[in-house]
This record gives C-alpha cells, sequence and structure tokens, in this order.
C-alpha cells in the first residue's frame, strides 16, 4: 500500500474493520513487527488526537516515531515546479521528500486546507506534492479534502455500536463561527457509503458537499425529517463549497441538541472531535449517555494501527 | 495513586526518600516495569530540567514518552461548564482530557499560574480540571501553587548531604526583576514541613507566603538573624501572596552572596533553578563549594522515576 | 572523544569513512550497542536533514532521543559571565549546561553565526560555551563556522562516487537571496584537505573565505577554468567573509547549469541541501542524472551513527 488517503485505498471496509478489531482485543500482538522501523509524522497544523493516537500506534508495533511540526522547525516548502526560488521558499518539496524518504519507512502527514483556493485544495495539492515525491508509504493524518484516520475510527465505532445489519446514518451539518474544512464530512460520507449503510447528508439550503463524496447518500435538508428513525448522528460543521470556504451564520437552531436527537431511534451521537460545547452539540448532548465521541477517539489508535500493520506487513 | 500534586499524595517524605535513593543507586533495575506504558507530558510553559529528567526518568523505566507543547500543538481549550464556545477556545477540557486518558498510562502536566486571579491560581484550576476529567493518573510538572517533584529531589538532595537527624533548613526569598509564581516557595515549605525538619522562611515585610502552606515554619523578616546556624539555605523568589503577583522592587541586598552565607552553620546553597545570576544569587555562591544546585537537578530524574515506579506497581 | 566540531577531532578522514560504509552495509548490527543511553539534540534553529538523520541514526544503535527546541521550549540563555541577569535571559549557560550533562549521556548542539558580530562567530562561542561547561560529549549538528556531519556525509558519498584515487573536487559559490553562514563552505573546504583530495575552490572577487579552512586549496576567481576537469562540483553559497556577513548581489551567473557542468569531467554535483532551485542550481542540474545531493542526505544517518558508535564504544 502506497498511500492511505481515501477510502478508495482499501478494498474492503467491513474487512478493514474487522482486522482493526482484532488489533483491539490484542493491541500488543504484533509487538515486535515495526522493530527498526521509523514513522515520520509531519505537521502543518495543531493535532491533539492524531497526534497522540498515531505515536501510541507505532508504540504497540515496536516502531520508532520521529515527530516535526513544519511550520516552525524545518525550512519553508516550495511546491512550485519551475520557480526561481529567491523569495521566502528555502527548500523544494522534491528534495523534501526525496530526503525524508531516507529516514522515514513510513510517513504521515497533516496539511489543512487554503479555503480560499478551491483547484489547489480539492485537487490536494500539498498531500499529492509529497506522495508524488515521497519513495515510501504515506498516510494522511488529514488532508485538505479528507480525513480517512478519522473515518476509520469511526466505521469502527459504529461496527461496535449498531444493533441492525445497515443502520440508519445521518451526517448533520452544524454551526460553527469559523470556516471549517470539509475533510471530515467528505471523508465519513466516503466511508459509510462504502460500507453501504443507509446514509442521509442533511445541512441548510445551499450548504451541499462537493458531490464527488456524496453519490449515493440522500440528502435532506430538513433536518428534523432527516433525524427520524436515525440509528447515528453524526455532527459536523462545514464551511461551504459554493461559495467556496465562507461561513453560513444564523442557523443557532441546527445545534444538536436532546430535543432533535430524541426525534431518533435512540442515535448514538458521533463527532470528530474538537468540538465546540453549545454551539455544534449542547452540553446535555455531549454528557449524555448517547454520546460515543471519546469512543470514537479511542478507536484512532486502532484506526492508524491497522494501516500500519497492513503497511509493515 | 491518581495525582501527585502535594506532599499530602505521598504518605511519607522520609519513606520516598529511600525508595528514590535506592533507585538512584540502580537506575535500570526496573527497565522493564514501564514496557508498552505510555507517559504523556504536557506542558503549557518552558521547562528544561522538567522536560528532560521526566523523558529520562520514563525511559529508565522502559516507557515509551509523548510530549505535547499544548499551547502551540494542539487546540486551545475551555475549561469553564455551560460555556458557548464560540469565541476563542476550540475544544472542552472534558473532551480533551477524555481522549488524553485513552492513549496516554500516565500524564504530567505543567502549568502555571496567572498571577491575575488569585482564586483561580489558589484552586489550582487547570491542573484540577485535567484531574477531574482525566481517567488516568495525573503527575504535576509544576502547577499555578506547588512543584512537588522539585521539593521530592530537593528533599532527596538534603538527605544526602544532611550531618543531622534534622539539619536547619532556611528558605529565604530573595530579588528578582520579574513576577515569578510562588509555587515552588509553597511546595519546597510543604515539603520540608512534612520532613519534620526546622524549617525557617525569611523575606521582606509584607511578602508573606499563603500561611496554608507555612504553618509550623518560623518566620523571620531579619535575613541574617534568619541564616544564623542555618544548613542549608534555599534562595527562592516569588511574587507577592497578599497584593497578589506584584513584583517586590528595591531589595537587591537579599541576594544570597558568600557574606550572607558566612553567617550559617557552613550551609548548602540551594535553588531549584533556572536563577538569574548576581540577581537572586552572586557568581561567588553558584561556583563556590557550597552549591548543590546542579545535584538537585540531577535528583529531579530520580524524584520522577520513583513516582513514575509507584503509579506503575 | 569529547567533541566532533571539526575534522581535526578525528585521526583520519579515510578510516572514518570506511567505519561509514561498514555501518551503512549493516545498519542494525550494533543496536544494542546505545541501549538505555540517551542523546539529547538541543536546536537553536531550523533543520530538516540533522533532526530526522540524527534520530535515525540514534535508533539504529538503539539509543533514546530527546528533542528540544531552545528557542522555544525551555529559557533564554545567558552567556556572558559576571553579568547582573536583571534583564531578558533567565538561565545561565553553566547551569544549563550542567544539568543537560544529568540527563544525556551525549548532546547535539544546532547554532547558527549571528552575520553580525565575526569574533563571536568564529570563536564559535555559542558551542564553545555549551563545550566548557557539558561534562559529556558535545556534537555539532552545525554550530557557526563549522558543520562536520555534512562534511562527514560528503566524504562517505565521494568514496562511494570517485573513480580516481584522488579526483578534482571543485567547491563552487552559488547565487543566494539571503546572508548565508560560511559553515558547510568552511568545513567542506577542511574535510576534503584533509582527505588530501584535490580542491580547487572557485567564487567571485572578494568572496574569499576564511584562510584558516582554505590553506591547501586553489583559488580560482574563473568559475568556467575552475570547473575544467572536476569530478565533483561541490554547491554552495556563503555570505562575504571580508565585508562580515553581506550578501553578494548581481552574480546570477554563477547558477550551476548544465552548461557549467559540461565544462567538467561529467562532474557529480553536489549540495547540501536546502537548496534554492533556479538560484543556486538550475532544475536541470538537480533534476539530471549527475545529482548525488539526495545521496548525500542519506548519509548524514551513517555519518552521525559513526559519531555516535565511537563515543558509545
Amino acid at each position: 500500500m502506497k498511500k492511505f488517503q481515501s477510502v478508495k485505498d482499501i478494498d474492503n471496509v467491513h474487512a478493514w474493520v474487522d482486522k482493526a478489531l482484532e488489533i483491539k482485543r490484542n493491541p500488543l500482538l504484533n509487538n515486535e513487527l515495526g522493530k527498526n522501523k521509523t514513522l515520520g509524522l509531519l505537521f502543518y497544523n495543531p493535532s491533539l488526537r492524531t497526534r497522540l493516537s498515531s505515536q501510541k500506534a507505532a508504540y504497540n508495533l515496536g516502531m520508532n516515531v520521529i515527530v516535526m511540526n513544519l511550520s516552525q522547525e524545518a525550512w519553508q516548502l516550495e511546491l512550485e515546479d519551475g520557480t526561481v526560488m529567491d523569495l521566502s521558499t528555502q527548500e523544494h518539496i522534491k528534495e523534501a521528500a526525496a530526503v525524508i524518504s531516507q529516514y522515514c519507512d513510513i510517513v504521515g502527514l497533516r496539511t489543512f486546507p487554503s479555503l480560499t483556493n478551491k483547484d489547489d485544495d480539492y485537487n490536494d495539492k500539498v498531500f499529492q506534492k509529497f506522495l508524488d515525491y515521497l519513495s515510501v508509504p504515506l498516510i494522511s493524518l488529514e488532508s485538505a479534502i479528507l480525513h480517512p484516520l478519522q473515518s476509520f475510527a469511526d466505521a469502527i465505532t459504529i461496527k461496535e455500536q449498531q444493533k441492525t445489519a445497515k443502520p440508519k446514518v445521518v451526517l448533520s451539518w452544524a454551526p460553527h463561527p469559523r470556516a471549517l474544512p470539509q475533510a471530515v464530512a467528505n471523508s465519513f460520507s466516503e466511508w459509510m457509503l462504502a460500507a453501504q449503510y443507509d446514509l442521509v447528508i442533511t445541512h441548510p439550503e445551499g450548504m451541499d458537499m462537493n458531490p464527488k463524496y456524496t453519490q449515493g447518500a440522500s440528502i435532506e435538508t430538513n433536518q428534523k425529517k432527516a433525524f427520524e428513525g436515525a440509528d447515528f448522528v453524526y455532527a459536523k460543521n462545514w464551511s461551504s463549497y459554493q461559495d467556496y470556504g465562507k461561513v453560513l451564520h444564523g442557523h443557532e437552531d441546527w445545534m444538536i441538541s436532546p430535543e432533535l436527537l430524541a426525534l431518533t431511534n435512540q442515535a448514538k451521537f458521533m463527532h470528530c472531535l474538537p468540538i465546540r460545547r453549545n454551539v455544534v452539540a449542547s452540553d446535555a448532548v455531549l454528557d449524555g449517555p448517547h454520546s460515543i465521541v471519546i469512543e470514537q477517539a479511542n478507536n484512532r489508535t486502532y484506526a492508524m494501527q491497522t494501516v500500519l500493520k497492513e503497511i509493515l506487513l
């Protein structure tokens, strides 16, 4: 496996979830598999869960880990070809990726979208440039458009919690004061559809996601109607895809509340975290018995460990 | 042991010092005890000794270590309950602590006081919030009001150097240009009193520490008188407790000098470091034969290793 | 070995290159040698190759590694003796180095020159201060005047690629928009001369390096003439040594191009990286068949591993 970026990089969601659950039952079973192998974790952006769970997963496999904050600790990278580099960029991605490949056996990269240049973002430009020039496998720790380790952890969590073979899963837009990436929503949709769950996406008029990731899902702009009979409600804000990167204000009533959840089939509440309390979802939801957000975070370790193991095997 | 924050979290100072000295004699004896366990070190503030000695101690026990600079590498945390999080904070301590507990077996946290909000500081608010929501043991790497690993290392150092069973230990305020926390002074006092040493605290008029931590010590505003017969002189600046966080200027003569030390019983000179030379103590003191500040720093490793070992056992 | 700063710290370049090549053939042979030993890597400045290759080398030897960004994570250090430290510096190098020596078995330090104070820079003041007060071995990860791990890796790479016993090696000044250190050039010259290669240094009039490092090399201000018959061309910008730290503008034609390389004996192209494309060398050179810059970076691991091994033995 040369990369882990999209659900398309794996053969079967359910088979991978089963692999992960086996690892979760015995996380130290392959404690020697990664011996003398080095995982390089490169961050352009903040990270709590990804940073910690990736290290934990690597340690469970006996790997060494090197963490680098690219913006602060290394040189400013040039991504364009043919540039006369006489301004602020100090090193070209060609060299940077090639030399990183000499020291690391597997690389993880976090890079957020600009939310201003839609084409660059949706070409996943930074991730793609690293991929082009690395000679070792590259794992997305969230890129401009997808967050596959999160979605994989979500799929594991749903499998653990589901009561029916084909649960109704609702992805609901929720309010947020700042412009957020679309990566988690795109990725979740992609994985749920690949898992052949009954996926309903609900959002205010005009907040449609990139259709590339939602084909096969039902779209419903009436949030209450969408929630009827739901087994899982996944809340997430995203900024506008149409009016690219714009924040939608004035929809505070889309915040997930116990009243909204009461419309569901006792749905479990999911979110990728970090979450703004009483903006995206109320305290009562997050502190209530149906929230499984901490378990989602826990499964991040086993998602990463599965990916690392498959690469190492 | 759920937390290591205060001397009250251990049963007996002398017994713990003995444990530490045994570890110091053979630091690698329990090299497998922490195998496959992860220590998470979370820093809100700069650190040299704590950062290095904590990692060294963990490695001596075979643990994995993950270091995170919370202010730069993760999300800005909300500590208040019930907040509508539509401003700068991005993640609530409830979620952050819960997810950290999934990835780490033991957590260490450094968090300095505001020196503006006395109540929050003396409730040790940030430390307490982490403690409330973590489900794994929490070790203070210096909090708003206490620095227990430093005091434990100080107690080890005194045990190694003492010539009498109940030495006279003098904690002396010293000058400093900036507002400093009161944590080291509070903590040192607490530990020395728990060890039942003869503790004298000397400071200029009006610079009284929080009496909660000094009950049982003699207070003496005449520094020279306090130094008479001292076996150990521990220098430390603290900002005002009464006029909270205010710097006391104009007491340069409180700097520890050979002349002042000449009044003692050949006292050993102690300081937690970092120390401003020729402000807190003169070069002649720090470079002289009575300074044991480097040995104090050395014992930080064994203090941490003892705490980690007791938690792991 | 107390320090690794200059070629003078080793006995014989060729013998050391042979040691490194043996390690390269079997990097994990001494995987237990560094067990329970800790390498502390201290950075004042950005680093990609050094940061990663040093960690990789240490892991290959079974060492623990602690990385610290001195400017951001610790206290601001005072280097002068006798200062009254009542301004911005918070800790004296004397204490800092002494305590670091308690926690680390070997220390690596990266510190760039000021390029404003020639005396301080050429006394290698910061490196020297650490050396004075550390009680454990110190490895330069590039200091104000030398970059020995780079030059050692360069020597390894030349040995692997050379076709004659005494190749002609040309060190060529190249354009750059900013003031750069002279360390790589000084160091490369020193190592090539110690290896008794035929070294030609070419630079525009007035850009002479410190003669201390170039004694024995031929100096040639006609770049084209210098390139004739070259087996290796090593490009590197340096700021002025005479007019200390000044950038030389207006010599864009000194950029290494295929046309210039055509004058050589099919010379291999070398650079320490990071390199500004189409400023220092053209894309055609870097992407062409004669570039060995990535292999140089690869050899950084074995250079560091050799130094660590020699210290540990």
